[in-house]
C-alpha cells in the first residue's frame, strides 16, 4: 500500500484554494497556509462555488504560520509571483526531505527561484487554465475550465520527460476530479502559456479592456498577433520552439471565449502589484540572452511598469 | 504702398483664435469662420487671456458660413487635423486667386491634402509652439510660449528655401507681436516637431499621465527616448535627417517644463477624436515607404486607434 501523499498549499486564493479544496475533498491530507483569511478559514473552512458543483469544507487544516505546519510531500505554491519573496523562509520547513515543490504560477523564472532555495528538491511546474477568483475570505468562485498541465523542471531547461513525480501528482489530481496534462518539456509549456498571457494580460491593463473588446477592434487584434509572434520568436530563440499553428489556435480559442477580464486587470483594478517580471521581465531577459529583441513586448513591459508604479503610489 | 493683406481664419479655437486675434489687434483685416461659437462671437467678439496681456476684441468679422466670407490673401487653417474633411468645400471660395494657404497643424500630410484641393496655390506650413486652449465660446486662454515656425511646402518635399510668401506672412505676424522662425525645409521642421509629439501625445493618453510623470519614471522615460529615436530614424529614411543632439535638447527642454497635459490627452478627456493619422499614421506610412519600420511607434499608433474608437463609442 502506497502511503498517502500530504500537500501543503502556500497561497490559498483563486488557484491554491480551488485545487487544495478539491484535493482535500477527495481525501488527501491538505494543509493550508493563510495570511489575512486565517481566522475566518480556521473558523468556517473553505467554500467553493464551482461550475462543477458548489461545496463547503467546514473544517480544513488552516495555518497562519508556516513554521507550525508539518513537513509535506508536495508543497503547492500558488502565490502571486510578486509574493515569491516569502518563499525562502517557508519552503525549507514545509517541504519534506525528498519531497516536491509544485509551482502553480504564470510566467517564467519561478522554478529557478525555487531551485535557488531548495537545491536538491524535485520541482514540478503546474500551468493552470482556469477562470476563478477569491470573492471573500476562504470563498472561491470557479467560473470555467480548470485543467492543469504538469512538467518537471530541469536546470538545463531541457525536457525532463514524463517523470514518476509528475505521475504521482497527476494521480492525486485526477482522483480529485482535475483534468491533467503531462508534458515532456516544462519550458515549452510555459512559453506557450505566455503566447496568450503576454498580449492579453498587458493590453487589458494598458487599454482598459476585456478580451472580447481587444479581439473585436482590428488594431488591437493586430497588436495581439504581433505580440504572440514575438513570444514565439523568443521561445524559439531560447530553444523551446512552439508549433507553427499555435497562434491560430489561441486566436480562435479566444474568439470563442466569452468576455473575460484578465487576472492582471483584476489585480490592477484592486491596486495590487502586477506579475510583470514573471510574465514580461524574465521572458524578455531570456530572449535577450538568446539574441532576440522583442520590441512590442518590451514596450508593453515598460508601459506596465509605469502603470504599476503609479497604481501602487495611489495616483 | 503695399496693399494690406487679408486673413481668413478657419478654425477659431486655441490656435486660430489666438493668432487671428493678434493679427486683428495689430490692424490686419481678419475674417473668422466659426461653427458652434458663431452667435456668441458675432455678439461679443473674442477674448484672449494671455501671459502677454489680456485683451478683448469686442467686434470681429465673424462668419458662420464660409460661402459668406470674402476671398482672402492668406487662409490660416487651424482646424484639428481630424476635421480637414471640410476643407474641399471651404478653401476654393475663401482663398483668393494667387493667395496662400497657411496650415497651422500638427503632424504630416496636411499640406499634401491641401495641395490636392488647391492645385496651383502656395501652401505654407506653420508649426506652433504654444500652450493655449479654448476655455469658452470665443474665449482663449494663452498660458505660455507662442512662437511660430514657417516653411513653404513643395510637392517633392525638398526644401523651398526662405520664400517671399513666407517673409510676407512673417512680417504680419511679427507686426502682431508673434515671434517667427523661418525654415528652409518645412518637412524637416515637421519631423522635428514629431520628435516631441509622437512620444508625449501618445503616451500621455495610453498611460494617463502628464509630461512630468512620464519623464520621472525610468521605464516611461526610456520609452520616450526610444520613440524619439524611431522618429529620427523615420525622418532620416525620408531624407529629412534631424541633427544628432536634437533628442537631448528635447529631453532637457521637457525636463525643465512644468507639468503639462498634452493636447491629445485633453482631446481624449473631452471625448474628441484624436489627431492620430496626422501624428502617427502618415509619418509611419512615409517611413514605411522609405524602408523604415518603427515598431514602438506602430504599437503606440495601434493602441491609440483602439482607445480613440472606444472613446468615441462612449465606452
Amino acid at each position: 500500500m502506497i502511503k498517502e501523499r500530504s500537500y501543503a498549499v502556500i497561497g490559498t486564493g483563486a488557484v491554491g484554494g480551488y485545487y487544495g479544496a478539491l484535493l482535500h475533498k477527495s481525501g488527501r491530507e491538505v494543509y493550508f497556509l493563510l495570511h489575512r483569511d486565517y481566522e475566518k478559514v480556521k473558523e468556517r473552512g473553505l467554500r467553493v462555488d464551482s461550475v462543477g458543483g458548489d461545496f463547503v469544507l467546514s473544517k480544513v487544516n488552516a495555518y497562519g504560520c508556516a513554521s507550525d505546519m508539518p513537513p509535506c510531500d508536495v508543497v503547492l505554491v500558488a502565490l502571486k509571483a510578486t509574493n515569491n519573496g516569502i518563499l525562502p523562509r517557508i519552503l525549507p520547513s514545509v517541504c519534506k526531505k525528498g519531497g516536491t515543490v509544485l509551482l502553480m504560477q504564470n510566467g517564467l523564472g519561478g522554478e529557478e527561484e525555487i531551485a535557488g532555495i531548495m537545491k536538491h528538491q524535485t520541482i514540478v511546474g503546474g500551468l493552470c487554465f482556469i477562470c476563478s477568483s477569491k470573492i471573500g475570505p476562504g470563498h472561491i468562485q470557479h467560473l470555467d475550465y480548470g485543467d492543469v498541465t504538469l512538467g518537471e523542471y530541469t536546470v538545463s531547461h531541457d525536457g525532463a520527460g514524463i517523470t514518476g513525480t509528475m505521475k504521482m501528482i497527476a494521480e492525486d489530481f485526477v482522483g480529485a476530479g482535475i483534468k491533467v496534462h503531462l508534458v515532456d518539456n516544462l519550458e515549452v509549456a510555459r512559453w506557450k502559456k505566455l503566447v496568450w498571457n503576454v498580449p492579453f494580460n498587458g493590453l487589458s491593463v494598458v487599454l482598459d479592456a476585456t478580451t472580447d473588446q481587444l479581439m473585436k477592434s482590428c488594431e488591437s487584434r493586430s497588436l495581439i498577433i504581433k505580440l504572440m509572434e514575438e513570444v514565439c520568436e523568443g521561445a524559439a530563440a531560447c530553444g523551446n520552439p512552439v508549433e507553427k499553428d499555435f497562434i491560430d489556435t489561441m486566436v480562435t480559442a479566444t474568439d470563442t471565449m466569452t468576455s473575460y477580464t484578465t487576472s492582471m486587470k483584476i489585480d490592477y483594478e484592486r491596486k495590487r502589484p502586477l506579475e510583470i517580471e514573471a510574465i514580461y521581465g524574465v521572458p524578455l531577459e531570456y530572449a535577450k540572452k538568446a539574441g532576440a529583441t522583442l520590441p512590442y513586448t518590451t514596450m508593453l513591459y515598460h508601459q506596465l511598469k509605469f502603470l504599476d508604479r503609479q497604481n501602487s503610489a495611489g495616483v
